[in-house]
C-alpha cells in the first residue's frame, strides 16, 4: 500500500508515469483545508489527561466524552443529518468497529443459526470480510440483499450514500423479523443534498469521511433502542475497553470549529468550501468522461440541499467509473494505464465497473483526470 | 460503575460510609504524578494532522506512527524488560485488542475445531470472555491451563506479573503443538524487580499500565515472526482501520518525558516516583493487614531489579486479599463494609480471594486502607 509523501508528489511532476493510487478512499483532499483554515482546531493536551478508563459514569456509554457528545449534536443540529433527540450516541475506533458492535448488538446469542446480514450491491467490500473473519457463531454473511429470500430473521446493512456507487438507498429486503443498520458516513452536504432529518433506529457516522480525519480512528452511533446502545458499549468493551480519548477530545474541537464557523457565516466555513472542492472535482472528472467514448459514470440523484439551499447533483467521494469499450475488466484496463482503482467484483457487481477515490490530495486528482484524459483507445 | 471526581472525593471526607470502588485498575494514581512533573509532557496537535489512515507505508504495520515505535524501542531499552532487536511492533488499541489479534493470528482458519484458550488460574477475568463473546470458529476457551490435558493445538495466555495475584508467571502446559502469549502489561519496574529482557515470541504491552494512561487505549505487541505479526496486523485493520494517532503521538511524547529524565538522572524520574509510590502503598496494606487478623496477602518474589539496582519484593498494582475469618465469600464480606473488590471466582478461583485494586488515587488508596484497619471481626 502507497502512501504519498510530498517527494512522492515532487517525482510525479517529474515522471507521468508515476502510479496513480486511487484504491483506498483515503480522505487527504482535506489536509489542505486544515492547513489554511485550522489554526484554530489546534489542540493542547496536557500529560496528566487520561488516567481513566472512565468518561462520565453517569452515561450508559461511560468511555464517551462529554465534549464529544455535545459537539456531535451540535454538528447535527447544524447540518440536519440526522435526529439526535432521545438517541443514545455510542462513540467507536471509527465506523468499522461500530458495525460489528451493532451485529453483536443485534444478534441472538441463542440461536441456533448465525443471523444473516446481508446488503444490496454493489456494497462496501469491507462489509463481507468483516462479517466472516472470526468465523462468528453470532452472525454470517447472506450476501447481495436483493437475493435474500429466507424467512428468517436478517440485518441489513444499508449505506446511503452508497459506497461504492454514491446511490441514495434504502431497504430492500423489508421481511419480517429484519433489522436495519443505516450507515451514513456519506451523508454530508459536501457530497450529497440533505433533504431529510434521518431517523432511523441505528445509525453510523465517522469522522473521516465527515471531516476528514481518518487517522483518529473515530466514529459515532445514534441509536434508538437503549438495549441496543447498551450492547454496542459492551461490544466495544470487551474488544477494545473504550476509545481513545485524545481522539475524541481533538474530534470535538474541531467540530466545535466546523460548527461556530457556520453559525457566524465565515466564508470559508468547512462544509461550504469542501461542497465547492468536490463540486469542482466532479466537474472536472465530469467533462474527461463526457469527452472520451471509453467510461461513463453513473447517474445520480439531485436535490435541493436543506443545509445549504443549493440544489445539486451527489458528488460522492468515491466515482463509480464504467469501462464503455470493449474491456470486460475495468481495473486492469486503469491498471495498465498506472491507475489503481477498486474493481467491481469485490462490490458484489461486475468487473466493468472500477471504484476510484475522488478525495486524495489535489496533485493526485488533478493527475488522475489527466491521465483519463490522455487515454485515447483500449 | 462510579468515577471518582474531585467533588466524590470532599465527600468521601465528610462521610466515613462512602463506597469504595476498587474493583477496577484503573491506574488514576498516575495522575498527580502527571500534574506535577508532566508539563513537558504536553502535546500539541495542528488541526491538518492525521487525514490519512496510514502511517508509514514501508512498515508491516502500516498504521504504525514511526513516532512512537521509536519511543517504544527507546522505553524498553532504558527499563531493559523486553527485547526489541529484530523485533515486528504492532499497535493495537490496548492490549485486549491486540490479545484478540494474537489469537486470530495463531489460529488455523481452516481447522475443524476451534484452537482451545488456556491459561492458568487464577486468570485475568476478561480473558475468558473475550475469547467467548463473538462464538468464535477460530477459538474457544479451555478454561485453566494446569488442567488441560488435550493433544491438540492450544493458545496458552501467561500474564507475568500475573493479574490477579502478582505471581512471576511462565508457562505452564509445555506440550507439543501450543504457542504461548505473553502478556507483559505489567512487567515495568514499579511493580516488580526487572530480572531478564524478555524474549517470547509473541508480548504485550499496554500504556495504561506502563505510564498511566488508560484513556489513550494504546497498547503495543512485540513480535518476533513476520507472519503473525502481519496476520496480527491484518486483524487490526479489519477490527478499527488502525489505531488512534493522536494516542500514539502522545504516548510518544510520554514516553519520550520518560526516557529523557531518566538518562538525565532526573530526581522524579517516572519509574523511580512510581516504584516510591507503589512502595508505600504496599508497606501501608501490608502493615494493615498483618494487624489484622482477618486477611492475609500472598508470598511474592523478591529479586535484584537489573534497571534500578533495587531488591525488592513485588508491589503489584492489585493486591490479591484472602478472606482468614470464618467468611466463604470475601468479596460480600468486603462489601458490607463498603469496598468494592473482584471476587475470587471471577479469576477461576475460590471465593476466600477478593482482587482490590493499588492503583488508585491516593484519596482512595488511603480510605480502603483506614477502612480495612478499622474491620475488627466478620
Amino acid at each position: 500500500m502507497k502512501l504519498k509523501t510530498t517527494d512522492d508528489l515532487h517525482r510525479e511532476d517529474e515522471d507521468d508515469d508515476e502510479v496513480i493510487d486511487v484504491f483506498h478512499g483515503d480522505p487527504t483532499m482535506y489536509e489542505s483545508y486544515w492547513k489554511q483554515h485550522g489554526e484554530k482546531a489546534m489542540v493542547v493536551i496536557p500529560g496528566w489527561k487520561f488516567t481513566s478508563y472512565f468518561s462520565s459514569a453517569e452515561n450508559l456509554c461511560w468511555f464517551l466524552e462529554p465534549e464529544f457528545a455535545n459537539a456531535v449534536t451540535r454538528l447535527h443540529n447544524l447540518v440536519g443529518n440526522a435526529v439526535t433527540e432521545d438517541r443514545n450516541i455510542v462513540v467507536g475506533t471509527g465506523s468499522t468497529q461500530l458495525l460489528q458492535a451493532a451485529l453483536y448488538a443485534v444478534s441472538l446469542p441463542n440461536a441456533t443459526d448465525p443471523i444473516q446480514v446481508v446488503s444490496a450491491a454493489p456494497f462496501y467490500t469491507p462489509y463481507q470480510t468483516i462479517v466472516e473473519f472470526l468465523k462468528s457463531g453470532l452472525y454470517t454473511w447472506g450476501g447481495d440483499a436483493y437475493k435474500f429470500d429466507k424467512d428468517k430473521p436478517y440485518v441489513e446493512v444499508v449505506t446511503s450514500p452508497n459506497n461504492p456507487d454514491g446511490q441514495s438507498r434504502s431497504a430492500v429486503v423489508n421481511r419480517r423479523r429484519g433489522v436495519v443498520i443505516h450507515d451514513l458516513a456519506y451523508y454530508w452536504p459536501q457530497y450529497t443534498p440533505i433533504t431529510y432529518r434521518a431517523d432511523h433506529d441505528i445509525m453510523l457516522f465517522t469522522v473521516s469521511k465527515s471531516i476528514g480525519h481518518a487517522g483518529s480512528r473515530l466514529g459515532w452511533a445514534l441509536v434508538k433502542d437503549r438495549k441496543i446502545a447498551m450492547k454496542m458499549t459492551e461490544f466495544i468493551m470487551l474488544s477494545t475497553i473504550g476509545v481513545s480519548k485524545e481522539s475524541q477530545l481533538r474530534a470535538a474541537k474541531i467540530f466545535r470549529v466546523v460548527v461556530d464557523a457556520h453559525e457566524h457565516r465565515d466564508s470559508s466555513a468547512f462544509f461550504d468550501h469542501s461542497y465547492e472542492l468536490m463540486a469542482r472535482r466532479w466537474c472536472q472528472l465530469r467533462e474527461v468522461v463526457e469527452k472520451s467514448n471509453l467510461f461513463s459514470l453513473p447517474e445520480l440523484p439531485s436535490g435541493k440541499c436543506s443545509f445549504s439551499g443549493r440544489t445539486f447533483t451527489t458528488q460522492p467521494a468515491f466515482a463509480w467509473l464504467k469501462c464503455e469499450s470493449k474491456a470486460e475488466d475495468c481495473k486492469g484496463f486503469l491498471r495498465n494505464h498506472k491507475i489503481i482503482g477498486r474493481g467491481g467484483k469485490h462490490f458484489g457487481d461486475s468487473e466493468k465497473y472500477v471504484r476510484i477515490s475522488v478525495v486524495s490530495r489535489d496533485k493526485v486528482f488533478d493527475k488522475l483526470t489527466e491521465r483519463l484524459s490522455n487515454i485515447t483507445s483500449s
